[in-house]
């Protein structure tokens, strides 16, 4: 006993760390300074979010690039060659232990912690200034890109101020008078007039306004290195295409552009501004492929996130004043590779996928038989399920909505992964996001700052000391 | 493209790391020098392992602790001091992506990878040559302490070579000829004349041959400060009871030590050698509670190893000339506290746990009726489960062996797991291990060598060059 008493009281502050009460480190909601040394030191920032990443994704990621590739994945390169600085997060909402994706960009966006569902918006009302405003009126060319919506929550907890995360036609309009430099990803519906339930054309209006609007990946390339304007980039209907079914259709990987290719494009026209600049950059489907144990979509997408790493890396690497932050906002399913007899070669199966199991599932009708079923993941996924399985798939098709469609949130995503156990060694905890305490890597300008166990909240002062903005 | 290329070719070397090549890294199966400074600088090193803690695992564990007891884990008070040197570990062995404890442990313990189930032997049948054995030639005094049988497959890594980890009564009976310093667990089995084949007294063996022999923490905690002989502990039949379990029952916490007792007692016998002293400490039912999905197993156990790490660190911070290394062999079933409008309360519940579901479902047998069970897992976890939950858990019962006696592998743990995750928000990937890449820490002498990414093999090399003894 008297050891312990000594540890708690003497141990730490005799080694030269100040004694923080557990209760105000914890239970703090706002930022606080974290940053002991001068600030300062770092342009740019590139802010990586790979949305819902649990432990196991990274590491199935990594798995997988390197025994179909021969190569580490770009993230775990930066450690292998010590240039990164690493830590734990804490991830925690003001309302919950497990934050939704607007609370968690918000907590690193406005330096609080808000209930899940709010972006930047206090229980008692009140806003919190979004990093990318303060960066913004401090001189910093601003933006994001994103494989879901532009009008997501994480883009959107770094620019607005909202009580609902559900009100993307909302959130489209307010970009439009923040005239924030770089906006791209999916989302078109909350741009389209007939879509939006006040049938403006956000599409036309932001042309007007003086953005240059680009629909496609041909136009994403096309960009001018002379162009000055605000780019409003919208790709697709909701989210983009996963990575993977991208890469086997032909047409989809000529419209749409990958995470890497936006990120790049960013950065090109972002580091025109004099001053510097801040770009988020999320894998926001990884939290799509999590939600639905689709081990597919979950993996290829990790690895879309880890190519735009390797942009944002080889910028900053060259540039020399670009910090660059890599993360997740929390877990989601805490996914594995699991023990047993054929681990190994379940796993390498994954490497022939053509599609993900949303390509599967989604392209099913209450047509098709047991057979046809069977013959379309072997087609998609390179292993044959029993005609029992395909029926119980099947049987889930058989429920319609009130229209006489199939409900697409009926779709047996949970029963396809259960039946893939056998196959892939892949098992999943749950259909959500997790309270686990998340990886947060640095490289470059300032890294040197980051301490090894952090609140998400920690991050929203740490990149105004980086860049020495004070606001 | 040309960016990638420049990032591939030259940004890693241009800020001043070697580049390996990734087959070079990853593929590697013998320990390489990965420590650059100069070596030594720790006399004694504490090696803890916290047997298939996934990432959820060191994540519920903590929050419970803070806010059950308003204190962070000792774990993580070493990352919010910022004591403590982090990296992420690949656990992969030599025959699989997913490691089992056996081969873990060889690969620190041997620093070669082997096959899964064997202890230091390699594929052609040659030996590595366990790292306490060369310690012990070094000087060293050297022992490990368990909450598994002192014969199992994570301690063993450390002492012996065999070819099958199963082997414990060989395994026991090597123990007596290395004579290491403190050998303390559970496995009564394997030193018992009416258990062991060979029909060997091995207790009396032992204090024949010069051991201190303890059977009970009465005896543990008598321990002379002036015993010079080498000590072995045997406490219980098997693994030691469940943290939780014996918590509650008055005679079992009088009986039973925690394995902090173990490791504080362990440490002052080992400090008594004047040059130095290496220890393995193993929190080895972390990893039966996860093949079990039992939450409370888990988290409690997992907490009883953090207490563990309060005397290592406690001792370490005085002590000044000792390297603490803090780790997990490989994941283990991916739990998680997952999203959920009652998250937060129900995750509360676990604070009020008096039994694991061992306890739950070892205590029950045919003549149970479904009030009873209820009845039973409201008394030890505090909720209330549904009658046909119940009946479905009951009906597991009926399965008998050929002697008319419960299987106890057949316990409906799966089940019962399934039935708390609405209570709980608790939720698990599998009941086996995972191929995470896992949580390494260090504290103390010798701890600033350490890179952010290392295999399991590494620290093999590490801990010899930490104490600078070449072998």
């Amino acid at each position: 006993m008297r050891r312990r008493e000594f540890f708690r009281n003497t141990a730490f502050t005799a080694l030269g760390a100040s004694l923080l009460s557990p209760f105000e480190s914890i239970a703090r909601r706002r930022s606080s300074n974290i940053v002991s040394s001068p600030a300062g030191g770092a342009k740019n920032i590139i802010f990586m979010v790979s949305d819902g990443m649990s432990t196991g994704t990274l590491n199935m990621a990594s798995l997988l690039r390197f025994r179909k590739e021969g190569k580490q994945s770009n993230w775990l390169s930066l450690y292998e060659q010590n240039l990164a600085s690493r830590a734990l997060m804490d991830t925690a909402s003001a309302s919950s232990l497990i934050t939704d994706s607007a609370a968690a960009s918000s907590s690193w966006g406005g330096g609080v912690r808000v209930s899940n569902g709010s972006l930047n918006v206090n229980e008692d009302g009140t806003y919190n200034k979004p990093i990318l405003q303060k960066f913004k009126a401090a001189g910093k060319a601003v933006g994001c890109v994103t494989t879901v919506p532009i009008t997501h929550a994480t883009p959107a907890g770094f620019c607005v101020n909202s009580n609902k995360r559900s009100d993307q036609p909302g959130i489209a309009l307010q970009y439009f008078d923040l005239r924030f430099d770089v906006m791209m990803g999916g989302g078109l519906e909350f741009f389209s007039a007939d879509k939006r339930r006040d049938k403006q054309d956000l599409l036309a209006k932001f042309k007007q306004g003086g953005f240059e609007v680009i629909r496609n990946r041909g136009e994403l390339l096309a960009i001018s290195s002379d162009l000055q304007k605000p780019i409003l980039g919208v790709f697709y209907e909701d989210g983009l295409p996963y990575a993977l079914d991208r890469e086997t259709d032909v047409q989809l990987k000529e419209t749409t552009p990958s995470l890497a290719e936006m990120t790049k494009t960013a950065i090109q026209q972002l580091k025109k501004n004099k001053s510097g600049f801040v770009l988020q950059v999320e894998g926001g489907k990884v939290d799509w492929a999590a939600h639905a144990n689709d081990a597919g979509g979950l993996i290829y997408d990790q690895l879309a996130f880890d190519d735009a790493i390797g942009e944002a890396i080889a910028f900053a690497a060259e540039d020399k004043e670009t910090l660059v932050i890599i993360t997740t906002d929390h877990g989601n399913a805490n996914p594995g590779l699991f023990y047993g007899e054929h681990a190994n070669k379940n796993f390498d199966r994954i490497q022939q996928f053509k599609h993900t199991n949303n390509w599967i599932l989604n392209g099913v009708d209450q047509a098709y038989t047991p057979d046809q079923l069977i013959e379309r993941i072997e087609f998609a996924q390179h292993y044959v399920i029993a005609k029992e399985e395909a029926s119980a798939l099947l049987s889930h098709y058989k429920t319609l909505d009130g229209d006489g469609l199939y409900n697409p949130r009926k779709l047996p995503f949970k029963l396809l992964a259960q039946i893939q156990e056998k196959h892939l060694s892949v098992g999943w905890g749950a259909m959500d996001h997790s309270a686990d305490f998340v990886e947060l890597a640095m490289f470059g300008a300032g890294r040197e700052n980051l301490k090894p166990f952090v609140k998400n909240i920690d991050l929203h002062n740490f990149m105004l000391q980086a860049t020495a903005i004070n606001v």
